[in-house]
């Protein structure tokens, strides 16, 4: 539960799939950390317990961890389908972050005996990370299967994306439908008091919003 | 690198190899937290630089996490192959361990540079975790592939597993070989002052002296 749209989105469709809601937030250092008070609150409206998980990175290398590099934006023209990553992959990218995210979700997960792991990752307008895309998700399935104690039992966590395939806009109209309470996001990877209208996060916020013909009630 | 005998003997073996060593401890509650003194101590000695990772599983759920839950043992008899798993998994297992263990690995060896993970998982006389197994290293090999920049790249950063499909006693013999001071290593999972000689760990560990025709040096 990042605070962001897509994670806010996640929840609500969750909640209204039926799901007894548990939400993880992280805090790893990151630029935005403003976001995880949008996370609380979040979870507040929505009745879904919040717990944070703190940890640091020591290793940085990434625009969102260290303050020293300045956050670039690379947001492809047109309404493509981004399947070809690499040199594409912007400067704002954190190794292993939804694979570390998926591994204390998955721990969570088993030991408290939850049915799903609920993450909005998707892959069509986004930054290009490869932790986002279909391919890795199949493969986090089978770690789900070889590497839990409930996976070898042949009863594995499930790990579900329902916004895998969407486009931002298409996310905002989900959301709307479910009545996300957008107001309450934060998107922007710098983390000021307002969004700073410049990055990918930033861009790829306004571009859905105007493709689904909304306004944005963050603004 | 835990302080055990297991990530002593690989961090030795990688060193022998030639490789410049960057070893991460984790500080995850456990209740025997002393082994990352150890951890601490055997990279000094080994020259090699160490670097701790700290954050909670609130969820607990495991003896080794829980001082509520009683750690139990459950050594099978005799030199067997462990290959099947399940029912026998015992309490002082942790949910998704080694993945979150491995997921920082991931990022801290793709933002350094670095072209292995070592990691001193086995799987023959162990205590049935399923993530020391090597379908689990398998499947997680998958997950750098498409999960991660260098993997997207065709350069994936590989995860070496020397010791999974040793006995305790042929890795406690590839330690005389390789000179670790097995003296510093600390296995008991109840973190005394003491050994217990009685968890799963230190028994492993004493067969495995045994088995090998060696005095172990730290009791």
């Amino acid at each position: 539960m990042s605070g962001g749209l897509d994670s806010a989105v996640t929840l609500y469709y969750a909640k209204n799939a039926g799901y007894k809601c548990l939400c993880l937030g992280f805090d790893y250092g990151q630029r935005h950390l403003r976001e995880l008070e949008c996370a609380k609150e979040l979870c507040r409206r929505a009745k879904a317990e919040f717990q944070l998980i703190k940890f640091a990175m020591p290793w940085k290398g990434s625009a969102l961890l260290d303050k020293k590099i300045g956050v670039t934006s690379h947001l492809p023209a047109g309404r493509q389908a981004r399947s070809q990553v690499t040199s594409k992959i912007p400067n704002t990218y954190v190794s292993a972050r939804n694979i570390i995210f998926l591994s204390f979700a998955l721990s969570c997960a088993e030991t408290v005996k939850a049915e799903k792991i609920f993450i909005g990752a998707h892959s069509q307008d986004y930054s290009g990370y490869p932790d986002c895309r279909p391919e890795f998700y199949r493969s986090f399935a089978k770690v789900v299967k070889s590497g839990t104690k409930a996976g070898v039992e042949n009863k594995p966590v499930a790990v579900e994306t329902p916004l895998l395939y969407k486009f931002k806009s298409d996310i905002i109209k989900m959301g709307i439908r479910l009545r996300v309470p957008f107001e309450l996001t934060w998107s922007c990877y710098k983390g000021g008091k307002r969004p700073c209208n410049e990055c990918d996060s930033c861009a790829y916020r306004k571009k859905g919003f105007k493709e689904a013909g909304i306004a944005d009630p963050a603004i």
